[in-house]
Parts: C-alpha cells; structure tokens; sequence
C-alpha cells in the first residue's frame, strides 16, 4: 500500500484550528516527541546503571526530527502497524557502535507512542491553554463592563425576565475557567507510558521501576502506579476535559450567535473584513460563533471514539489502542481552534446596550409582572397579588393597566409602579453572582 | 397525548441494571427527590428569614412521594413540558394557607429538576461504589493470591512473553480504583440548583446567595459559584466518571471473555445455575462478562449524547437541557449493572493456573527468547546475542535448538539455559507493579 | 441479583415518546412478539413435515403473553443472560406431551428475540409511520397555503433574502417524507432471523431452508439469504432511518423554535393550556418544539451505539448483539415522540404573516439589493451596476439613497426602484419548488 | 489567525487509510471539484440562455486546480467561514471580461462546497469499491474453496457446534455485498446543490430550475427536488452507508483476528515483512486486522457526528453545515483503509484447515452431542433422547461414554455413533447457504 496523501489540510483545516496549537500537533512535531522518548529512554537507562552515559549520548545525538523524513517512515509504518517500529530501524542505523544494541532497549512500541503522544498534547496545550485564558479574560472584562448592562434573559428561546449582560458574561467567563481547571489538571497528570512487551519491564530486571521512574521524569511527564497500555483512563480524562472545553467555548459561541440574529441584534462580532458572503453583499456572517459552534459539534463524536476505544484487550490491544491516535489529536486541534476563535470573539465583541434595553422594553413591563406582584404581596398576600397582576397583564399596555386597576393603586403609586417596572431593580443577585464569578477567575482556582 | 405504556423493563433491563441502583432510580425516589427539593427550598428561604418556619414545616409535611400519583404527574408534565410544574400544582393544592404562595418560592422547574437529578445520583452512587469496592477487593484478592502465577501475556491477540496473573488482576484493580476515585470525586462536587427562572435569584430580593447556600446545605449537595441552568461541566464532569467506569469494568469484562475462550480456558465465570444456553445443554455462557461488555459498548453514546446536550442556550435551553435527563439516569443504571456483575464476576472467578502454565509452555519456550538473549548479551553484545537466539528461534523445538548451537553453548551450560528458559525468571518488575498496585488500593488514594 | 425496578417512566418517559407507538414496545408486546415467533416456529417446523400439525397447533395454543409473567422471565433472564431461556422453559412445562420436546426446535435464543424484536419494530412503526404522514399532511397543508407568504430567509443566523413561508414548509416537508420514505423501506426489508445454534440450521437436517422460509411467511417478515446473527445490516439499516426521522423532525423544531422567539414572532405553537412556565406565567413556551429537538439531540448517540454495536464476533457476539436491545427500542420510543409532536405541532401551528412582512420590512430594503443590482445590470454590466447599488446600500434609508442617486435615477423610474424592492419578485422559483415538494408527497415516491 | 500546519498525516495518516482513496481527498482533489463545480454552473447558465457560451467558455478555461495555491485559499478562508468566497475572488480576477461578472453567478458558497464534496466523494469511491469487489471476491474465494472445511463454530466465546470455515467466508460476502451495494446506491443517488443564496433560486430568474437540471447534468450527479442546504438526507445516506461498510470490514477483521490468536491458530494474515513488533521478534502482529478494527471502532463517533450536524437551521445553518466537512471525507477515508485492507488480508488470509479440525475435536465429540440425540430421538423421543445424551456428556471421553451406556447401545451401534459424532454430519444447510451467497454476489444484485 502505498503512503497516504495529504488530507484537505491547507483548504479547510485552518476553519476547524489554530495555527499555533496546530503547529505542535504535525508530523515535525509528532516525530521530534518520539525522538524525544527514545533519547529519553536512553537516559534513564543510563541512569540506572544498565549502560554508560556515553551510550545514551550517542543516542540523544541523533534524536532530532530533521535527520528523518516522516513520509518514509510513514510509509515503512504500514507494514509494522506503527511508525515507532520503522523509526526505531532507523535510529538504531544512524547510532555508532556500540550504542546500536541500547536504542529502545526495553521498550515497547506503546511505549514510545503513548509517551510522544502525552509529550505532543502537553506541549499544544501551552498555546491552547493560552487562549483559553485570554478568553476567559475577555469574559472577565465584559462582565465588569456590564455588570449593570440590563438585558433581558431568555428561556426556551421566550423573553423571560430582567438580567445583565454582565452575569451572562459571567457564566462564559466561569465555563471557561472550569473547562481551563480541567485541561490543565489532566495535562499535568499525563504520564509517561514503560512497560516494555507486556508491562513487567523485563527489560531491565531489578531496575525496572527505576528505569520508568527516571524515564517520566526526564520527559517532564507525570508517574503512573502501572504501565498503562491497556488502562487508559489518562486518555479519558483529557478526552473529557477537551470535550468540556469546546461544550464551554460552544455555550458562547451558541449565545453570541442567538444574540446576533438580526432581529435581535444585541452583540456583533468585531474585527474587520470578516464574515463577507459570496452571494450578500450586505450581510455581515458571525463567522468565529459558527467556526465554534462547528467545532463544538464534532467534540462529543470523538469524546465517545475515545471512551470506545478504551476497551483493549489483555496487555496490549487488537484495534482499540490504534483507534485512538488520530481522534485525540483531532479534539486537540478542534479544541485549540474553538479557544482560539473564543477568544478573539470575546476581545472583539461588539456590544450594544441600548438594543438590549430596546428588547427588554419591547413587551412594554410585562417581564416585571413579578416584580410588581412582590411590591403588592405584603399587604394582599401573594395569591391574591399574583391575581391582581395577572389580570393586568392581559391588556394591551401593562403599565396602563396597573396605572388603571383601583385594586392596586390602592397599594401602589404611580411612582411605586415605575420602580416596580424598573428593571434595575428586579435582578436579584445579578451583582453578587458576578462578582463571585469574578474573584473564582482571579483567585484562579478550580 | 396519553402517558406512555412502560418500557421493556421487566424483560430486558434487569440485564443490563442491578436492582439496588436501578430502585433508586425509578419514578418513587426521583419524585421523593423533587419532594425532598421543594422541601428543602421552603426550608431555606425559611432560614433567611422570607417566612416563617410554621409555613416550611407545612410546605415539608406534604413532601412524601406516596401521597402523589407519578403516572398522573407524568401525564400532565407532557402539557407544561417538565413534571415539575403539576407537581408544583398539586403540592400548592395539597399545603393549608397561608402556605399555599410560599410553594416553589422563587425557583424555576430547573431547579426543582436538576437538584432532584444531583439527589437521585448521589443516593444511587452509594450501592454503586459499593459494589465497585467490591470488584475492587476481589481484584486485589487475586492480585495478591495470584502475584507468582505465571501465564502469557498477549498483544495484539498473539502470546507474547510471561506475566502474572496478578499483574493482571492489579491492572484491573488500578482501573477500577482510578474510576471509584473519579466517580466519588464528581459526586461529592454535585451542586444543588437554584437561580429561579432567568439565574438571578430575583424573586429572594438581597436574600438570594443565602438562601441558595441553606438549600445546598439543606440537601446536603455541593454548591456553585453560579446557577449552572446552562453551564453543565457538573453533568459532564459526572458523564465522565461514569463512562470511566463502564471502561474499567468493560476492561475487566472484555479480558475475562477472552480468557474464558474455549481454547485458551485459563478462567471461567463461578456461580450455579448461570450461563445456560437454550441450543447448546454442554455448553457454559460468560454471562457476566457478556453483559458487562454490552454495557461498555453503550455507553460512549450516552456520554458522547451528554457533551452533545451541553450546548444549551441563553439562560435556560431549547432542547438540550431536556435531552440530559434520561441518558444521565440510563448511564448510571448502566454502570449500575456494570459495576455489580464485575463485583460477582472477580468474586467468583475460577481461575485455572495449570492451563495458564500450559499455554505458557505451549510454544516450547520462544516466549523466553528475550530472556536468553539477555543471558547472552554481556559475553557477545546485544546484538550478536540476538542473531544467535534469533537461528535457535527458527527450529522445531526451542530448548533443544538452544542445547544443540555450540556458540551458545560455549556461554551457557544447560542449566543457564533453562533457567532462561522458566518464566519466573523473566518477569521483571511483575511483583513490584502487584505491590504499588495493592498499595494505591489499601491507601484508597485517587 | 434481583429483578431491577422500572426506570423513571411515567415521570419522564412520556415527555419523550409518544403513547401509541411506546405501548408496542412495552413488556406486553415484546412478550407476545417472542411468543408469536415460537407459534411460527413450530407452525414452519409443522409445514416442513418435521412434527404433527397437531403438535405445531399446541404449542401456538400457549402463546399468548398474559399466560407468562414478565418481571418473572425477567428475573429468570438474568442468569441466561436474555429472556428467551426462561420463556422457553415456562412454555415447554406449559404444553402437554407429545408437544414438549419440540418447543422452540432447532432455534436459538436468539433467533427468538432478533425475530420478535423486527416484529415489535414492524408493529410499532404503524403508529409511528401514521404520525409522520400527518405531519408531512400539514407541512403540505402549509406549503400550499403559504405559498404566496413572503418571509425573510435565513443564513448563518442574519436575515438574508426574500423566500416564502411556502417554501419553507416545503423543504420541512420534503424532509418528512424523505425519512418516512426510508423508514418504511427498512421496515418492509426486516428480515426474520433463523439460523439455529450456530447458523447452520443444523436441527431441521435437509428441510432448514425451508423451514426458515415458512418461519419467515408465518411472521409476516422478510427473508435473509443467509441467518444474520451476527450480520447486522438490517439493525443499521433501521438505526439510519430512525435516525433520518429524528432529524427530519428536529429539523422542523428547531425552526420553529427560532421562529418563535419572542423577537422573531413569526410562528407559534398551538394547542391550548401548553407551555406554560412554573416560574413566569406570562410566558407561553415552545414545548413541543423543545421536546422534538431534545429527541433530536438524543438520536445520534444511540445511531452511533448502534453502529458500534454491529461489531459482532464469530456466530453470535460477546455483547454486541445484547448492546442493540434496548438502544434500538430507545430509538424506536424516541422517533414515535418526535413524529407525534411534530404532527401537532404542524397541524396547531400559528402562523403570523405580518410579522413576517414586518421582519423582512425592517432592514428598508437592504435584503433586495441584489435585485436592484439585478435591474441595472442589462443597461451598465453587472460590475458596475453592483458597485453603484453597494454605494447607496450604505446609507441609513436604502429606497431614499436609491432614488437620490443620479446615476441609478438615469436607469430605474421611482416605479421600478419600488417594484425592484417588493420582495414578491424576488423569490426565484420559489413556487416551483413548493409544486415539486407537492408533487413528491402526492405520488409518495421516494 | 495564521494558516494551519498539517496534521500527522505523513506518520499516521497512512495507518488509517489507502493511498488511491486518499488522493482523491486530497487539496488538490477538493479545488478541482469545486472548480469543476464553477465551470459547470458558467455551463448551465449559459445552456439556460442566461450569458453566452463563449463566456462560460473563458470562465471554465480557468477552473483548473494547478493555478490556484490551496494554502493561500485556506488562510483567505478564515475570515469567510468557507474557502469558496477567496477561490471566487481569485476566479474572477482570472478571468478576461466581460466574464468577471459571471463568475459564481446566483450561486452561494455552499452550492459550491455541497456539490464539490459530492463530486469527491464519488470521485474517492470508485476506487473505494474497488478495494470492496476485491475483498468480496476473496471472500467468495474463500467460500467455494472451504465450503466443505469444518471447523467449531463460537458463539458467546465458547466452542457451540460444527460449521464450515465456507459458511463463515459467506457471512464476510454477504456483509461486503450489502455494504457495497449500499454504498454504491448512496453515490449514484447524491445531488448536485444548488439553489443560490437561500435556497430559492432568485438569481436566474424564470430560469432557476433549468439552470440547476443542467448543473447536475454537468457534473453527472443526480438532481434533488429542492436545494438541500439544510436537508441533509443525502449525507445521512452516505454516513449509514459508510458506516455499515466499516461494519461490515470490521466483523471480517475481528474475526480473523481471533481465530489468529495463539491460542486458535486457524488463520493468518499472509504478505511477507509485515507484522514485526518492535520488542518480541518471534511475534508476528495481524496488523491489517488490528488495523481494521481500528478503523471501525472510529466509525459509529464519525457516523453520529453526521447525524448530530444534520440539525441545521432557517435557510444556512449556524454550523451544523461547516461540522460536516471533515467528518465526512474522514469516514471515506477511514472506509478506503479499511476496504482496501480488507481485500488485501482475504486475498492473502492463510487458512489452516487442520487447526481447524483440531480445534473441533478437543472436545473428545462433545460439540456433537446435539447429533447424537437427534439420532436418539425417533426411537425414545426427544426428551428421553436428549436426558440420556446429557448422561454421557458429564464423562472424561464423550466417544467412549456413549460406547459403554448400554441405554444408548440399545439404539445405536458404534458406527451409528461414530457417523452421529462426525462434524461434517451436522453441518445442517451450511453448504446451501454458501451457495445462496455465492449466488447473491454472483448476480450483482442488492
């Protein structure tokens, strides 16, 4: 079989990603992480004494991506089923004795895949993470800027009662810190992956825990109790906190999209030349809330590929394993193209308060019904208020109809009634809830 | 529209459910938990003062599941789209004044629903873990009574060198230990629900962020800096661990089917009475092991369904928000059942140690080949040990190919080789790895 | 284990499923469909001159549902691992000699349930298929009525161009019946499954094929060439379709739910004492729209388990077949919700033709620009004529900027700037499209 | 936001897929279909008399891919949402006036997109089934040459009853002959798009639905009654297709990767060089069966993001459209790897048909016991029949068990029992079925 040409990389990839969480995801990278393993493995293996320094020198000398060619690799993959068996031919050809009997010694093909693959999400997850948090500030400043920015809520797509525009910025803002918690909790977590052949480290006798326990840390990574060929719970957890982030970024780009109809026209999208269509002119697209929103849409796909996946057999897996590779580095690149895009939507976001107001005054105070039943509640009781006001709300002008009701001028002024029906004051702990939302995000916890 | 007849439940679901799970999620308890919510409620707006104590004791003395009819609640929740509203109805109707304006004071359906769901979860979660504990032990039971039983360890479905079937077994443990963590954890951060109908608490005037806090207390729930109407990382972070654990249980489940094949024959499922089959009188089904991969094998749908609900809108969904409901309660029956026949299943495991040996010893020692190449290696060097194994490897009978090359015989008396060749010698860290694996158990870490 | 206690059914389930199609799939039905097919079996083992009509004709004479307890046979089930051991079992002690021993001849559990399983499916898509095919009646209804009802289409979420409510509902309907269309199809090609033990028919001797074929008359079933115990094309089949449906369906609700925003207004639902809120009671919600779309959302995930499910080893699997069980019934459940809903929510549907005029009125115009471009560009070429309608897009009245501009005056009267903004013709083939729609659904091709 | 990097395509691309379906997918590939798509619609316009040939002509006389660069159209994609809006800048500055105005003219992006990838796709799926005929073939192959080789058959992991190793090549057949002739139907039906900017043909005037029926004439794809924009039937289609083809791979690739386990031994892959593993040199991997499941087990998460997509709204969806992209030509190229893998590991399977008898013998008969009753059965009925066969069934040697009771003798001579507990005696239809399968894929039909 011959190599595999290049996927619709350079036409549409760029909609779906980002060219800098991206860039860590590619072949260049991908090999420079199995190099990395292996001059990695040679350390270790140093360090336990199993051979000389001057062998794993020899070996990390030749651990760099630019001395392969990852087509050729890829295409001596097929045969083995992997690229770790072709590039571990290579390596060990490229060595001068007598380093060539130590290159991989030990080691599994897992073993270098898995580890490559945690260094690779590791270290897209620093740019990718980077976003996140430049969204997260973005939510941040809106929901300092708006947080008396009356707006009105709306549930099951119904105007529903008063809000703020803070306090929806503030639940973006506090989605995305969580999502952001969990990635980088389960980044961090990684492992390195030793086991050798079948996860007993036979390899390297008595010192088989050593040599793993020196092997993580040189990469950086994390420990694991056993070597986790075929428990793959490190794998669910970054599937799960990737999953979450793109649900979070896509809760925003959901709303910014809703907000942006035309007929509601609260918020735009900013930023220049952006968002033309081929066939309107005069149309103005929300392109980054889509880009998200489609991205949002192929997570829970690949979220549940990579729970699928997890059910391998025995010590190393028939299918379940090879599943694997490619969706995680897919929700890697969907996740960091949804923050990314998050976060120049949030910086840019164009916010119109009056139309907000505009909207929330289109029903005339019916919203506040609720309000001016609680102003009436302590002399009448609130059955009885409740009445009172629904019967109000029927009519053509709310206020009108409050204004007109003897029943309740008895109890309320005209004045009494304007401040029922000021929104301002039916928004409960709108404040204090951003303001909650705000100190989680800058005390930066989870 | 009618009500709905029932499900194939009786037929089909106690398959693929455990009783004790599944009788905390049936219509009774979910409908004591929405009871057990309004309760609390009228509890908490009682302790911040919005009404006397008098009116929440009457509101909470009506809060028994048995005085309500769940069909006939269910039938008139298809009209208002949630079962929270009749009830809400028939509770006001049920309380004596002046209780009867007090009844859902300030809450929206959601609350009610989703505090119910974090109940209802919590309480099921208790004979979950327990039977995960279970499995747990029994795991670790066979670690520690299988930690010198050697067996073949096999990749990609061919045998590939000696292990132990305590290793394996403390694979087992590892994962199920890591999902009993994870399950626990995500519990134990459920949230109590309440915003009322936009998130603002506005119908608690300043009182709001109290009562919110009585009411998590009440319900002896988590709380969140935000209501979370539409942020659901507290869904996700509990699809997660549930799928996690379907994964580990799956695990277990899918090694143990294979091990149990007629022609491998190393374990069999225990119990009388179990696995007949209607065609076949002689032969003996891995029902367990059966029934744990079928619910492995639904539920990376059901978690992939449960990211794809997180996209919800504004402050309360269209759609989303409803889709949760029955996926999240059929996870948890899943993992329900999962988890209780993995408990019997490690239990009551037979296991066949001399079958193990058997087809250990059944390729004549080429399993070993590493194992003696190793022995070679520091006379000859890596590589020379290796091609010299590698002309033994290709005869008929290993040990006597060894026996019969005078080049390896000038370094290794008979003796040497067969102590190459006994398993026993080439395992590594097996015993370490059962240690650290018993040792994360008994601690009961994460 | 002890049998497992109803799911949260009558609470939850109706709000999902529709009555009349759940009721085929409840314990009842899905009993009497297993033991409709042992009657067909012993019926086609009679005609294939294996046993006495009169044998055949005892047999039948007990298979009838209300003789069997089901949460019995679901007890039962648990350590067969399905529920047709028992049933097997109860209906051999049931029926008098010389019958016993050819109860549930040459079959396999599985043959029992695959079987009754398409039957339960075949009954239950008659209400379903009815459903579908009012709700593609109305789609037409309003196809036909609306053909003429201007409206603004639109993209990516902005209003866009002229289109008719007409056409709207055309597409809806074409979608309706593209879905029902499939979904009759792989009903009609549901193959009645018998292949014995291991799918050689092994019990019948020479008469298996012909056995099998009479089984399949009796049912009402279609054929398979071969047994497909472990084939399962027609379960994907089905998966597709069903799925096809919900989308369909979902496709409608979510329009319908965008289109009665409160800031839209164009439709709304109808039906009286729906959609109302526990928490605001001047709000009149989208319910079924909702509920649709929460079944749309929900389909994916049980499509996919389905998929993932077909997986199946050998002659009978290790836990896929038992996967499909309940996620297809789900799926079946879910489908009959979505038609019903969408049926009423179509038939009900309140239309509002002057908001529509008044939404595509609102941006003065605008949305016509290419049409006015359209009129210039015989006389001044296309580019020109673009470049000239752009300039006066720009201003804050387009008729005004329009009738000011010289150069466009030089061209265009004041009549034909106003017949160039009148949205009526601008609408392309929009009619056309609306008679073919039409056409499709008289003749009901596919 | 910068241009992309590649993906890992070069390392692991090749794993998953074929070289010759994946070229079709490639860039290259997907700007020529939609350039292709651009010519056509210069074509159909012109046919429809709406601009003159010769401008068609010099429009159609750029639309070749080689002048275009994919990586500057995928940056310029960014800011549009879609690559069509930059290649139709680029097309029309291409080309000589007066043809400029005519480029892409009444068409929208997505008419574009739709039809490009429709083009592709049919494109990718020639040699797609061609890899499926191929693998048919061999598994027809198969079928004739092993019709009569028995071997056990395994149902739930446990040795059942006799087959032939025929029978189960003609259960592969029939799989690929049903997921090809289903795909093969999806491509033939899959519609040009094309319906301008929402859906109403608006731009060609009285000409719109002629100017769409000469469009799919061009591009030799079928017409659809309306535009298709957000009715998403046709993908749907092609998900379930390709979905079922990867099920239908994937049952062959489990299959043969268990009977290729040690322990069964009754195939192997062939092909020389392939199968290496890194660490154990005696080992030899089913790397096209590994590979295989792979790539099914990735298929149910692609198929139900498809239909997750298929929810998309109004007139242009808000994403739902742009989650397509990648998904779909994932999932042909997860097909073309697993198809052509699939031919290659049937055409080149190694069959070891005395394994297989072995197999089928080590249980001294006891698969056999079934026979033995049968024959038992006339004489003493079945009942009494089977009792007595269960009695012999518990012995050491099931042969000499039923030799020494004298009950059975009574009936039985040693020949009869010998003849009853030849395998190749109870085979049932096997052989017929073979023949229907053969028949089915001989006459080409559905």
């Amino acid at each position: 079989m011959k190599p595999s040409s290049s996927p619709s990389e350079a036409l549409l990839r760029g909609l779906s990603g980002a060219a800098d969480v991206d860039v860590e995801l590619d072949d260049r990278r991908l090999l420079q992480a199995m190099l990395d393993t292996e001059a990695a493995l040679a350390r270790a293996t140093a360090d336990a004494g199993l051979l000389p320094a001057t062998v794993a020198d020899e070996i990390a000398r030749h651990c760099h991506a630019d001395r392969y060619d990852p087509a050729a690799l890829g295409a001596a993959a097929e045969a083995a089923g992997n690229p770790v068996v072709p590039l571990v031919r290579e390596l060990t050809a490229a060595v001068a004795q007598p380093a060539r009997a130590w290159v991989h010694h030990g080691a599994t093909s897992q073993d270098v895949l898995d580890s490559a693959l945690a260094l690779v999400v590791t270290r897209a997850a620093v740019p990718l993470l980077r976003h996140v948090e430049v969204a997260a500030d973005a939510a941040a400043g809106l929901a300092r800027a708006h947080r008396d920015t009356v707006m009105v809520a709306r549930t099951l797509g119904q105007q529903a009662a008063p809000t703020t525009f803070g306090l929806k910025a503030a639940g973006w803002l506090l989605g995305l810190h969580e999502a952001r918690t969990r990635l980088a909790r389960a980044c961090d977590a990684l492992p390195a992956q030793l086991g050798g052949a079948v996860g007993t480290l036979a390899g390297y006798g008595p010192a088989g825990l050593a040599v793993a326990q020196r092997f993580a840390a040189h990469l950086g990574l994390a420990t694991s109790p056993l070597p986790w060929h075929t428990r793959r719970q490190p794998v669910l957890d970054l599937a799960a906190a990737l999953g979450g982030l793109l649900a979070a970024t896509g809760k925003v780009a959901l709303d910014v999209g809703l907000l942006a109809q035309t007929e509601v026209g609260e918020v735009g999208e900013g930023g220049t030349g952006r968002g033309g269509s081929s066939a309107m002119p005069h149309k103005r697209n929300p392109v980054d809330s889509v880009l998200v929103t489609a991205a949002a849409r192929r997570s829970p796909g690949l979220v549940g590929t990579l729970f699928a996946a997890a059910g391998q057999e025995h010590e190393r897996a028939t299918g379940g394993w090879h599943a694997e590779w490619e969706p995680l580095l897919e929700l890697v690149h969907l996740a960091g193209g949804a923050a990314a895009r998050t976060a120049r939507m949030l910086t840019d976001l164009r916010v119109h308060p009056q139309r907000m107001r505009a909207n929330l005054d289109a029903s005339g105070g019916l919203l506040l019904a609720e309000a001016v039943a609680a102003r009436l509640a302590p002399a009448l009781g609130r059955a009885a208020a409740h009445d009172l006001v629904a019967r109000a709300a029927t009519g053509a002008c709310f206020r009108d109809a409050l204004l007109a009701d003897s029943e309740i001028r008895a109890h309320l002024s005209e004045a009494d009634i304007d401040a029922a029906l000021d929104p301002a004051g039916w928004l409960g702990s709108a404040t204090a809830l951003v303001d909650r939302a705000l100190d989680v995000h800058d005390r930066g916890t989870g």
